[in-house]
């Protein structure tokens, strides 16, 4: 039977592998890392180093494809009806790697971005191989640490206030409204600074690019004051490295003076 | 300057150190272990054998002390407003170790479980014994495994679906009602079932105690039949232990049958 790992990775510090990732990577026979475009070549090379950190070379073999599916961390604020057509033309090539270079007793890897449960869709997609029913696989996920966890922990603040709630959720989302019951609120996948339609309102945020990579910014601070050194970094660093992956949260300051 | 590390340990399995943990790990001469009373002796032995896996006997120092908070894994669904009052009486104790137990060029560490970004008081507590002024200390942090992304890569699901948000919340919150503006909940610190108010609707769940442990329990599906399984494992199993830690999401179907 083919085995298949779905293996979070961290989102950009290669320290950031669990040890489990590790064991998972040493057991794996090949690789299939999916090209997503030009602007993440960046990231294809973070995969090969850690490959060759952790491996011996001539253990293992990569099998690299183009990813049909269009650079959401640019385009997330303007998800398409279309997502459904991505995903059966992304399954159509996950199915044709499975089934043409992993052996019948071989294990296979993906290496997903951050943690696999957060806006990555490595898992509908072989739940969707799977119910085809053309090549059969068992498969595992080994949870990695997400950007959020790592936006948190470089600000050295919690995600959630003692006993509340806290929401993660899009860029577009956000720029429909704040989200209700919760004053925490966590986004990814913003390419259009949603955050600056509360810059009036008593929040703060915690925001950060490329965070565990060499070309880390963090910004904090109320946001009417934060806003505008934020537009000001993530257009330059846009700029310079020619994409951007960014993260926040958001927190409203408590109305009644509690926290 | 004192130095300390906050290091985020995974929620239970022993390998969803990081990298970057163990080596913060090894950057230690004091670890700083809170006990919090016996049914949490499993939890600091736990990290104890950590310790002794990835470092040298000799090469470093444990303390031990008693945590003034209440368990809050079998508490959690009534927090009392005493908070404050826990969390000053906690500051007492750690301001204490930190002056008394560390050098002045020495670095101490928390072990934190699973992400200390999640339902934990560590980094509010060293702001608060930062604020008295009465010792000073560098620190960073160390993002761990959270036992959400360890429930969700059990099940091999998503935290959210396609471009939808997930909330994160308690047991006592869930209690109140389902969140608005959210189909998709993870609920933490629930020591009443808050989910059995749900059983009635077009609900699914993704159950999970001692996640990453030996022993380990995993139920899914929908709620109204998932949850007499639940609550019969859920007593066996906490009468068995002494304790139980269990988290789970709720995923509301859609109700116009898109996903
Ligand atoms: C398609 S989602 C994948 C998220 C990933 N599975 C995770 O756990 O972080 C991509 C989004 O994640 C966020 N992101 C990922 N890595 C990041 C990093 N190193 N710094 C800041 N944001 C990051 C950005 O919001 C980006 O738009
Ligand atoms: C005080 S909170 C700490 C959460 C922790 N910081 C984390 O990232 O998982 C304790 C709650 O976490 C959840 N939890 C922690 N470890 C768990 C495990 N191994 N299995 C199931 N739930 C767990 C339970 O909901 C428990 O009530």
């Amino acid at each position: 039977m083919r085995k298949i790992h779905v293996i979070g990775i961290g989102a950009g510090d290669p320290d950031q592998l669990t040890l489990q990732a590790v064991k998972a990577l040493r057991s794996t026979d090949v690789f299939f890392i999916l090209d997503k475009g030009e602007v993440k070549a960046d990231l294809t090379e973070l995969r090969r180093d850690m490959l060759e950190a952790h491996l011996t070379a001539g253990t293992y073999r990569v099998v690299q494809a183009r990813d049909p599916e269009r650079d959401r961390s640019a385009g997330g604020a303007s998800y398409s009806p279309a997502v459904g057509d991505w995903r059966s033309a992304r399954a159509d090539i996950y199915e044709r790697l499975i089934a043409e270079e992993l052996g019948e007793d071989q294990t296979g890897a993906f290496l997903v971005w951050g943690d696999p449960s957060l806006y990555d869709s490595t898992l509908a997609i072989l739940e969707e191989v799977l119910e085809r029913g053309a090549v059969a696989f068992e498969y595992d996920v080994v949870p990695g640490i997400s950007s959020v966890s790592a936006l948190v922990a470089r600000h050295r603040t919690g995600l959630n206030r003692v006993a509340r709630p806290v929401q993660i959720t899009t860029g577009r989302r956000l720029a429909e409204g704040f989200p209700e019951g919760v004053d925490d609120v966590v986004v990814m996948l913003d390419a259009h600074q949603a955050f600056q339609r509360y810059a009036d309102e008593d929040v703060d945020i915690y925001w950060g690019a490329y965070i565990g990579t060499p070309d880390e910014i963090l910004v904090s601070g109320p946001i009417a004051e934060a806003a505008p050194r934020i537009e000001r970094l993530r257009a330059e660093a846009r700029e310079r490295k020619g994409w951007i992956m960014d993260t926040y949260l958001l927190r409203r300051r408590p109305r009644d003076g509690n926290d």
